[in-house]
């Protein structure tokens, strides 16, 4: 899995029954120091995550058709989950802030 | 999935009846801001793109055979929609124009 | 897919069925203005191809399998086709020539 | 499969039963000098690993299913072994010590 | 497929049958000159190969499982031939020599 975080949306019609009412976040991948690396790329969410969460992004189809319960949906890359903490050796090297995930409540949803 | 603008066309028999009558498509990736980032690919059309528009890429054969309906398609990288809008922390960072896309109607069709 | 040029050929037995009596060649990956970019891979051929013959190279497991027609065949990187022409922008930017594939009739066996 | 050194952890709760109880490891790959290369990644751990080893990391679905025994399991990102010696044209590269690995019962776990 | 050079081997338990007694070779990755380019990978052998040895890499777990007639196997990267000869647009760029692959019955084992 890769650490990136949610930059933004984008809006596509993808003609398949998968993906209506899904929302298509663009994710950027960061590095272990939380510097942005690689391309962005565009993720399909499971994990109620928005703009300015810090996620973690699964890519592979088979695990992506397991989580969404869809044996046939064309899905690759997929926000499992919002990241709450990452630490470096011991250090805290990111801890989410109110101010970074102000709906809290999302992430505790099941 | 990836961002990416069509750029061109491919013509190269492919003996395989998946590819009877396919356009295949010349895409360049891009990054979030929107410049070209990776190495150009050749793309199946499933989006009924052309030169000239942003487009999602799905890059997975398993899902480009579900979105085909051809379990047995030699198939890997699918664009799979015409991106619409792409909006980054906020602000319209692309939106598809008449100009950029002026057969409007094709990406409209079901 | 990637365009690909075929710069050479690799000798090196394959101790599996699927190989006997198959070529293997070189291809050096290009970006969409036909320069060279990425590593060379050694790919199996299925389009009859050739040293100096631009081609589209599938790079995918199951794709291969399905083209070769063997479910358990070991190949991941396989020439699907030599590439007539590209053109980018409207422009032709590559067009195959008789010097270029001297044996004009292999492209065109089914 | 991929060198890495476990630098961290990350605290994210992935909404999948797969993910009950398991600790997910930041992994920073290497090169075969030892230094880092690379996007850091996540990865499940099977080895009873820990911050400060030097593993081995296997990125595959399939594979990490098999491991796991969970067909279904969306995972991707293993670490498969911890490292004990790395031998380079017949010099010892790397040699896991006392200090690097304290916890030494763990590796030996079945 | 790629070109690679094995460089060394690692010693790391993977607690999984398939492991048990198998080899596993630190592989570097080389362009078509021959130069190395890439991370170093770890790879499982079929094929006899050694340190010192130039040879074929199969990345892809189906093929792998396949090869190993193995269908629950958590591998990927496997050496799958030894190269003797690499010719790049007619001339010899690579020929293995008694030198570097002195067991030279190794090769020949089916």
């Amino acid at each position: 899995m890769k650490i990136a975080d949610v930059v933004g949306t984008v809006v596509a019609p993808v003609h398949a029954p998968f993906y209506t009412g899904r929302k298509l976040l663009l994710v950027q991948p960061l590095d272990a120091n939380g510097k942005p690396r690689g391309r962005a790329q565009v993720a399909v969410d499971r994990a109620q995550a928005g703009v300015g969460d810090r996620v973690l992004v699964l890519d592979e189809g088979s695990s992506a058709r397991d989580l969404f319960g869809d044996a046939l949906a064309p899905v690759k890359t997929t926000i499992v989950g919002v990241i709450d903490e990452i630490e470096i050796r011991g250090d805290v090297a990111y801890r989410a802030t109110e101010r970074e995930s102000p709906a809290a409540p999302r992430r505790r949803t099941s």
